[in-house]
């Protein structure tokens, strides 16, 4: 069950090929993508389109296929009149991953789901059952979920606040970790000839209590496959990075230059010391938001139909939605947004409203160059043109720590997709930094991660 | 969208053909099943062999496939010492259902899954997304949870008791099924010439505030295929039945007499017209455990296999916890029960601690016949023989309004279904009283169920 891991070393420091994730957002990464011709315009609801391109993104020998998630449509999704359809007909995550599993081998299925409102023994089955389904595939992007939209689905008024959200989260995350430990990985005998099943002291009661979680149990499941589902947490704050320094398997970060992610890579990878992790059980893993083409004029192009479908109700709105949720519907489109209209504080994601902030300060853009720019590709890093262009990028941020590997978000899908497994990912091969085969069949294998003994004494 | 109903009758009174679940217990439905040479002994964390069995089901041309579900691992199930696999490995029931969606085009898919233990918002989703996923293939067996060691897994120290179960399971449903409405068949209208996604106003929220729950909705999810995915119901009490009269779309009843079956057939379709509904419009399935053989002999010798397989010590903590979590395991296995052991009342299944009751006030088994007789097949009632057997007695409870369809419950798994498959639904087949083939794709076609429109004012 040990995981191979022969396509990266965990003797040196530094990992030898990097990492890929394929993020796939319904119609595609960009905010007018469902405009584009070769997006699938009914993906919220079409699943042949979702298990078709997690076939396509094994071929292409990605790590692992990543979804999204949100709790509610928020006031936001509605500004547009219909315009824009984020988060509005969405699949369920980790029922769609399910169906995955049945139609690929390889590819590991990674879903969001917020501690925020679910249990901790109901998110522990699911995970568990689906690394089970996926034969050890599975992992979990831990989120709290910060917005009132869905704090109002799940009867409450207010949301919790940033930093209750977080202590919450490390009690949920201890939980259910604890639960994937509820039984030894050899519990199970089934031997008929003695007729036992199970070695009842293999099994291991929880019995947490703790300020917000009471859990007998053990979980009614055998130790996953990998042990634990991979832990991906998102968040950059400065609770976000220790929380990620502590327990995450893979950080997924959302920033508009290499240097911003040499330094959260360091500062990550140094507080993993006082947990007693070392810097390779952590795979640092921007989002890039990528347009292909054959030549630099046909990225160009694709791009530019992009960028010139978004309506202006649809980038103020998701540009507002950004900004902590404020509504700039009324605001002139060929002058820069005032200042006073960007909040302070907020309680959706306080990274992003830095990064807008800072672009702000930088270059002044007008209010339509601003959701151009940042909105199109939704806070990612926009990388445009050839597959050398895009290989060289990648390879740049690989080699001087930016990244471990990245996420990659195609502006439109399937057709961004089928464009980077065929173009982007043969120039990486040739390289030497990315995989020709998977040389195991778990995620733990590909990511280049030991598999979790379970804690003793639990 | 709306269903093919050719195979049924929805004008006259009666079904011209039976529907038909299949039931997959882990190893088989019978309490030894995993002794048993023909069943899959890892069962409960083994994908291949689920979508396998769904892939045999749907050659039958069954109409569905049911899962049950735990949400913790019982005392009573411990009391045998590991010799027992009841529910201590078991798949989360709706990732499974999505696994086999994916190898799958026809057959319906059907889950418990608890009111008293999950968000409306978060459940709602959850089948509405199966729904997506299968093309109009989900069904949803509401249950309550009533056992301490669930509650324990979830922060209380006590469960919810029988009557606020099912006062707070009905607001539960009234809310999913107002978030399933959320949008207008013809909301989605993706029209790229005019940008418009969807129509606002075709968008619903809920605004639900009742007792147990508040949920603003709307749901970020298509209407179902199926407008609602299938209600099933189980309990048999009074409030029960008239919640299923109410709301059901199917019953699943566990009893041990073809009359008992008549009574609550007919007491159940009486009681939908205060409903404004039809009595076609509720199938009444009792379970069976059916164990079939080329000869009489050969059905008699694989049932005998698995009577002597039940080590007196699972017999016991089956009864036990049949009994409303008694602890039995001293009982004599020669003596009859002494009366005193049974509770008055419980806080478990009260339709299973009666039938209990009945037959031991009938026939006066000794502990060891009474668990071969009961627990052996799990409450419901057994069928043993040839397939022309096995048919003429699923012909008369069918023809007699006993049953509109019954719940397939093979002793082991996957033999058991094979047999089922290859054996008895070519003989119903014959009778003309089982289809040769699918009519429609949705579940709410093979059970010649209406497509709920929307409620007008939600």
């Amino acid at each position: 069950m040990a995981g191979n891991h022969k396509n990266t070393s965990r003797e040196g420091s530094a990992r030898q090929q990097m990492s890929l994730a394929i993020h796939f957002h319904p119609t595609g990464h960009h905010v007018a993508a469902w405009l584009h011709p070769r997006s699938q315009i009914d993906a919220g609801s079409n699943a042949a389109h979702y298990l078709k391109m997690a076939q396509t993104a094994e071929r292409g020998k990605f790590d692992l296929i990543f979804l999204a998630d949100s709790l509610a449509i928020r006031e936001s999704d509605l500004r547009a009149e219909g315009r824009w359809p984020q988060y509005v007909a969405y699949f369920e995550p980790l029922t769609l991953l399910s169906a995955m599993s049945a139609v690929t081998s390889h590819v590991g299925l990674v879903s969001t789901a917020s501690t925020s409102y679910s249990e901790p023994y109901n998110l522990a089955r699911w995970f568990a059952s689906l690394d089970h389904l996926s034969g050890g595939r599975a992992g979990w992007n831990v989120v709290t979920t910060g917005n009132a939209a869905s704090s109002r689905n799940f009867g409450r008024d207010e949301h919790f606040d940033h930093d209750e959200r977080y202590e919450r989260a490390n009690e949920f995350v201890e939980v259910v970790r604890g639960l994937w430990d509820s039984w030894d990985d050899d519990a199970f005998v089934m031997d008929r000839a003695s007729g036992r099943y199970f070695i009842p002291d293999k099994m291991h009661r929880l019995d947490h209590k703790g300020k917000f979680f009471s859990v007998r149990g053990p979980l009614n499941m055998r130790r996953p496959p990998q042990g634990h589902p991979v832990l991906v947490q998102a968040g950059t704050s400065n609770v976000g990075r220790d929380t990620a320094a502590r327990i995450a398997d893979v950080v997924f970060v959302q920033e508009q230059s290499r240097e911003k992610c040499q330094s959260i890579y360091a500062d990550i990878k140094a507080r993993m010391g006082k947990y007693g992790r070392v810097p390779d059980d952590l795979l640092l893993m921007p989002g890039m938001a990528i347009v292909v083409g054959r030549t630099e004029a046909e990225a160009r192009e694709q791009h530019e139909f992009l960028q010139a479908s978004i309506h202006p109700d649809v980038g103020r709105a998701l540009l507002g939605a950004e900004l902590g949720n404020t509504d700039i519907g009324d605001a002139d489109l060929d002058k820069p947004l005032p200042l006073d209209r960007i909040p302070v504080t907020d309680q959706g994601a306080r990274t992003t409203v830095q990064n807008l902030k800072d672009l702000i300060a930088r270059e002044n853009p007008t209010v339509r160059q601003l959701y151009q720019r940042f909105s199109g590709a939704r806070g990612s890093y926009q990388l445009i043109g050839t597959p050398e262009r895009i290989a060289d990028e990648m390879e740049h941020w690989f080699r001087t720590k930016a990244a471990d590997g990245f996420i990659v978000q195609p502006s439109f899908l399937p057709g961004g997709l089928d464009d980077f497994v065929d173009l982007v990912i043969p120039e990486l091969q040739r390289r030497g930094i990315f995989r020709y085969d998977y040389q195991g069949k778990m995620l733990r294998d590909h990511l280049g991660l030991r598999r979790p003994s379970r804690l003793r004494n639990r």
